[in-house]
Formats: structure tokens, sequence, C-alpha cells
């Protein structure tokens, strides 16, 4: 027998249908009648601050300061990096004011420039050394198609700059950070990845070395989830940021930056959504329980009930109370739509019986809980939930990611929606070949290979250099 | 026998040259090379978060929803409502695209008009309303004449908009928070304030009523430092916002805005710094207490010793540990010039003794406490603290404030930079010629008199209408 769903469009038939009913009806976000530009709505925005919350955990104990630089920046700065400034140029949205239209500004497409600005006017010397900065905040940059969280003209993002005596230093943080972000969404926000570095084609504008968090979604089309640079001294020499050394001689600083986007929202609603609606790990979902009276919303006890659960269960978990007597089914679907771990109902004859109905959103079976054993239910339902949601994440995951020995081989499983690792020469040209053939980009080398390695590359035919997956990506 | 002060210039001489002493050797901000644009660095932006912290647990008691609205507005929607549109034309930076110079965008000077853009798209029926949002954002206005925190091109604010079915709820909810803005300002910064209604020429471009919050600085000069709006039909009507009522008509919805923005920096700044640097209340400063070791930091006891003692401090205070060998001098110096509410020093022969030296940041002296005793005299500083601080800024806001009967009067008092309090008779005409003649403006109405009143007016000498402040202000 087979149930309607909440929604319309199906994940597995149409994921990009599916994708903005999703978000629609699980009120996360609205559209700004300006392209590229959204509003976030409660409980969009809240997913942000629940990230940012588990983020500077980590960031505080590894003693990164937050601060805040200004969202302009003059253009004259954006001049002087030229391989940063290639990388952002069509992209960008100028400023003027209205009394004084000749000064131009540019609001910030990433923040390099603002931190360098600010470093080389404040670095003396080696004693300050490392400076660890992040800021929470947005930025701006002009795309041709947009899409709800996944490429937005502004979005939202923490931005680590850091600079170092040594490269060395600069480099391990920048992986230190790497890693962070590699625990963070698999045992958070319980994504499968992949994590590499990007051959020189895909690093990030100005850097030496990006690291990268892939992430698989169900389509197998990558999504870039987080990234991690050792700008080494790209970007001190361009600006100018030197700094007196213990042995009193001048030295141009190491940096690095690294960030996650509200993007990473994108790839929790695809890889956890389904066709009832959103579905959310437990730390970062809006509503772990969504408890609603049911029948009679007159009836005073009842009342009083729900509102004791309520203040005895917000002490653990974020609970939603709606009074209103609803339908039944509304409730559930709304309930569902939006991505509460679990929904329980209460009416007269529920209360009479000391029961409540219990569903979660996982298996979205429908249960009579006795009160007394209420505590111990949703005990059970949140220490498993996250696991059970890695678990079906990882099984679609493994779907998707394959390997190709021959360019043929390659050609087939990417038009098929597959993540395809291969052995690869690593040189820039072929990716441009790969790219016009295929749609796809490499995401990330997983493997130097050494010398004496037998393996040949999959385009060229000659001696691979990496291992490596390409993919189409969002 | 006068000691030396950590700042060149005094406050009460030359209380400009001061403020941007205190703020710069403070390290609160860094000037970026755009006028008007201020890097917040980590103490800087800890005070913002602290206030964020504090008013965010008043909003939430009041179900205020935070969410986030685009930084962007396109131009078309600013013509809609022309007096706000008038109030600022003049500041206002324009946005395009390096692809498309035709289509153009304002960034935003305040959010009334995102959020109206958003409530017409979804509000629908009345059982939507109320509606509670916030957002923590900056906004952005051009300004010839900028000084940090006091009028920035780019500011910090949070801003509630809020709607509702009756013109009584939505001034209800504006006065609802003009109180609690009172008392945060009073209770939390421990800054003292006048309250009242903006008049016709001074309230804000959109609204019916503007309550305000003023605070006098030092000189006398008025500082703006909240406001809550009833914003009645003015934006439902320009911008369309109507909903289905309980009988199935339709209406226009009362809306209102408030905030506070990083100015209240300035004014704690302001209020409460001395020649020695930064002072902050408790529950914005970001360092409670500052840890230092001296003379010897190769000591692997006191090495522990401290940071023992950091650790179980930092339980219940801002900690801040230097086990780095600086000078006693300037380890004080720098403390006090930061803000922090108390020193804490301890050498070699201090741990021998059991002791450690203290040195709070209101009387500054320096004494020597068992560290048996050291819980207890943390204990007494901070519990009577914030009620110093309030004391001895009340001393001076009384100083301040006086009253006039005739412009003669009014005029004398307004050059030797008071606060003035008269009988007024509410017409716009005069409050240019005020202006004009004294450099002051109306600051708030603080009573209506009714139509017996014998009062009359100090400068129309007509019958009185009101109570109301006049000052400079920033």
């Amino acid at each position: 027998m087979a149930f309607k769903k909440n929604l319309a469009s199906s994940k597995d038939d149409n994921i990009s249908d599916w994708y903005t009913e999703v978000i629609s009806k699980g009120n996360l976000i609205h559209y700004s009648n300006i392209k590229g530009f959204m509003s976030f709505l409660p409980n969009g925005w809240k997913i942000w601050q629940l990230i940012k919350k588990e983020l500077t955990k980590e960031f505080d104990q590894r003693d990164i300061l937050e601060l805040c630089l200004p969202s302009l920046i003059s253009q004259n700065d954006f001049l002087l990096e030229k391989k940063h400034l290639e990388g952002f140029a069509p992209e960008l949205f100028i400023v003027t004011k209205t009394s004084n239209e000749t000064e131009k500004y540019i609001l910030r497409p990433t923040s390099e420039i603002a931190f360098c600005n600010l470093w080389r006017e404040t670095l003396r010397n080696y004693r300050q050394l490392p400076i660890k900065h992040n800021q929470w905040t947005s930025v701006f940059r002009v795309e041709k198609n947009t899409r709800p969280f996944l490429r937005n003209s502004e979005f939202f993002w923490h931005e680590i700059h850091s600079c170092f005596e040594t490269e060395e230093q600069s480099n391990d943080f920048a992986v230190d950070i790497w890693k962070l972000y590699q625990r963070f969404i698999k045992d958070i926000l319980c994504i499968p990845l992949v994590a590499g570095e990007k051959t020189e084609a895909e690093k990030f504008a100005g850097a030496k070395t990006t690291y990268t968090v892939e992430t698989i979604m169900p389509d197998g089309q990558a999504l870039q989830s987080a990234t991690s640079h050792n700008l080494s001294q790209n970007f001190s020499k361009a600006f100018d940021i030197r700094y007196q050394t213990k042995n009193n001689d001048y030295q141009d600083v190491f940096s690095m930056s690294a960030g996650v986007s509200t993007r990473i929202i994108g790839a929790i609603i695809m890889t956890h959504g389904d066709d009832d609606g959103l579905v959310f790990p437990t730390k970062v979902a809006p509503y772990h329980i969504s408890l609603n009276c049911i029948f009679d919303d007159t009836n005073q006890e009842l009342n009083a009930k729900l509102k004791e659960l309520a203040n005895k269960y917000s002490q653990k978990y974020r609970v939603h109370l709606n009074l209103n007597k609803d339908s039944t089914g509304e409730i559930i679907k709304n309930s569902q739509l939006r991505g509460d771990c679990c929904v329980l109902l209460m009416g007269p004859n529920d209360l009479k019986k000391n029961e409540i109905v219990f569903i979660d959103r996982i298996t979205k079976q429908k249960q009579f809980i006795n009160l007394d054993h209420l505590d111990q239910k949703l005990e059970e339902l949140f220490s498993t939930f996250d696991q059970k949601l890695y678990q079906k994440a990882k099984a679609v995951f493994e779907t998707k990611v394959d390997f190709a020995q021959t360019f043929e081989e390659f050609e087939q499983k990417i038009a098929s929606g597959k993540f395809v690792r291969v052995f690869y020469c690593n040189e820039d040209l072929y990716e441009k070949q790969i790219k016009e053939k295929t749609g796809a980009s490499s995401r990330c080398i997983i493997k130097y290979l050494d010398e004496q390695t037998q393996e040949r590359c999959f385009i060229s035919n000659k001696k691979a250099k990496v291992e490596i997956y390409f993919a189409r990506s969002y």
C-alpha cells in the first residue's frame, strides 16, 4: 500500500524540483526580488546559528579570536594581488556613494584583502605571532545561475584568516582546520565525504595549496563543502605584510584562510531530506520535538499537561509547543515538512489513558507511548538518530562513488551521475578537455603517487601522478 | 602627589582627543582605509557580542524570532515610501554589478523596506499575527563626519521589526521595547539616561511616533542611544501589506521597528572611561580579570599556580592569562588601557607568601591579597563594581542636566555644554531657529502638558505644549 507523500515532487525522480519544493514548504527561506538574494526565515537562520555554535566551540579551543572587518574594499586594493583579482573579477558588486560616484568600492567577495590591510598596519614583530582570526559574515558574488544555499549572490560564512612565522606552521594550521571540517561534516552533520587537495586549476585564487572537503549529493554531483588554504607568502608579498623576526631582520609573514558557508545547509537538505520534507541531524535541527494538542484546544487539563511537558523537555531539547487545534493530518505534515526530529500529539482521550502519540521523523511510524516511558523513548530516539541518518546517507554515497580505468569508462560513469576516482597525470591541459567533453571537474587529489608507480593516466596514458576524484558539481 | 596617567590626553580638558586616544590604545578598533569604515578588533567585537547576549535574553522572553534579510534593496522599492526616502536619500551607497551597470541597488541604510517586502509576500491572515522579528546585522549610510562607534558609514545594530492587528498593539510593543532599552542601558551598561518621545522634526523618517533613549556624554552633548518606532500603517499602506481579518475583510497591518547600534559602545566608553584608559561594566567587559606572571616566567611552580588560578576563575569570570614576563608597569598600564575590571600579578616571592597583587580598575589601589581570601575579594569587587560605575556616572550626569526659563538663559546653558529642559510650544518652526542660533536640537519630549497649563514656551512665549530636552548632540 502506497501512502501519499507530503511533497508533490520526488527526490529520486527529479532532485532539482524536489529541492525547490522542500525548501519552500519547509519555510527556511524567502526569495528576495533581487536575483540571488534571499531572506533567511527564522528556521533557516536557526540552522546557521546552530552550525555557528558547534564550530565556535572548536575555534575557541584553538584560541581563534573573533572579530569583524568592513564589508567594503577599495577598488585600488583589489588590484594588488593579480591572481586573486582574476579569480573574482567577473563576479563583483561595485559600490559608489550618491554624493561621489568616482570613488569606487567592492562589496567583499572574500576578505583576504581586508585582513591583509589590517595586518600590514598592525603586525610589527614576531611576538604577535601567530595571529588567528575568524569572522562570521556575508560575502557577495555576482552569479549567473543562483540557487538557495548552493549558489547565492549574498551568502553567509565564517572565514578564518591566520598568519605565522613559517610555511610549515601556516600549512599545519590549514590542515588542522581542514580536519576539523571533516569531523564536523561527518560527525555533526552526518554527511559522508571525500577530502583531498585541489589541483592547480581548481585551487583558490591566490592560494599555494587548497584543501577541500567534497560531499556527494544524491544525484552524484559534488558539492564543495569546506575549504582551507595555505596562502604561503602570496598575499603577504603583494600586500607588504612584514614583521621583525627574533634576529631583528624582516620577513614576509605566511598566511592561511579557511571557510564554511551556508552552502553546507544545501548539503544537509539534499543528503537527509526525503519526499515528506526536511530532515536534520540533531545538533542543527531547528526543533527536536513538535508537541501538539489535538481534538480539543479548550480542555484545560490537557492544556496544562502539554505546557508541563514542554517545560520539562525544553531543558534538554528544542521544543515547539502548539496549543491550537489544527487537524492531526496538518500537524504531522507540517512537522515533517519542517524537519522536526519527532512529533508528539495528545488529545483528551490520550491524557485520560496517560498516553501520547509519538512519530519519529525517520521511521514515520505512529506509536502510542505511555507518558511514564516518554523520557526513555526520547532518549532512545536521540541517542541513535544521527547514526541512522549517517548510515542511510552512507548507503546512498556508496552507490555514487566509482572508479574508471579508461576515458571511455569515465565518460560513461560521469554521464550516469557518478563521482569517479581515476589515476591522473595532473596536467592542467587535460582538465579543460575533461570539462568540455563530460562537464566534470576535478574535485580532489586523494593521493600523490610515487615515482615508481605503474599506474597510467586515464586520459593521457602518461605515467599517473595522482589518484583523484572527478565529478560534475554544484 | 600627582601620578602620570596612561593617556596623554585628558577627558576633562579635551574629550574629543581623549576619545580618539582611549579607543586606539584600548585596541578596540582599527581604522579602515575607507572613510567611516572600521575593523572591530577582537576586544571591540567581544563587547558587541556581550551586548547581543544580554539583549537576546530579553528578545527570547518576548518570542521575538531571529532571522536575516538581504543587504541589498532594489532602488525601485526605495522609491515607494516617500518620507522614508527623503530621510535617507543623501546618505545612500549605490550598488551595481560589473556585468550590468544599469540595474541599481541600495546598500540598506535600515531594513524597513526589506521586511515590508517579506511580509507583503508571506502575510495572509490574522492567525499569523503578531509577527515579531529581529536581526543582528550592519547597515550603511554615507556620513560627512565620521567617528568610531558614534558615526560610522557601516555600523552594526539589531533591528526588531514587528506587525500587529491593531495600532494599540503596535504602539504597546514599541513602548515595551523602549522600556527594555531603558533598563538595559541603565542597569546593564550603568549609563544614566533621559527617555521620551521625539518631536515631529526629529522622529524617524516614516514613523508615527519615535520613542528615544538619550544619554548625556561628559561634555554635555546628547547621544541618541536607542529608538523604538510605532510606524502605524505608514509602511503597510505604501508597501501594500494587507491580511485577511477574523471577519474575512482585508486590513493594512500595523507595524513597529526598534534598534540599538554599536553607537552604544561609544556611550559606554565616554561615560565610564578615564585618563588611564577604558572602563567597562561587568556584563560587557571583554575581560574581568587580567592574570599575570611577574619577575620570572621560567619558574614552573609559579607557572602552574597561575594556570590553576586561571582555570578556577574562568568558571565564573572572563580571565586573560599572561605568562610572559613583561614589565610590571607595562602589564598594569596595558590592562588599564584595555579596561579589564581588575589585574592580578604574581611573582615567585608572592607565591612563597601565598599572596597575589590585586589592583581594581576603579580605585587603582595596589593591594596584597592572601590567596585564601582571593575568592571573597573578587566577589566583593564584582558585586559592587557596576553600582559604583553607575553612581560615578550619575554624579557627572547631574552636573550636565539643567533647566531654562528664557531663551537667553537657554542659549547660555547650551553654550556651556548643558542638556537643557524647557517648556515648549512644540511648533516645528522654532526648532529650526533654535538649531541655527545655538546648535542644539530637540532630544525628547518627557511630558505633554494639559490644556490648563500656565507654562509658557521659552522661545515663542506661546502657551507651552510640552516639557522637553534640548542639547547639542553627537
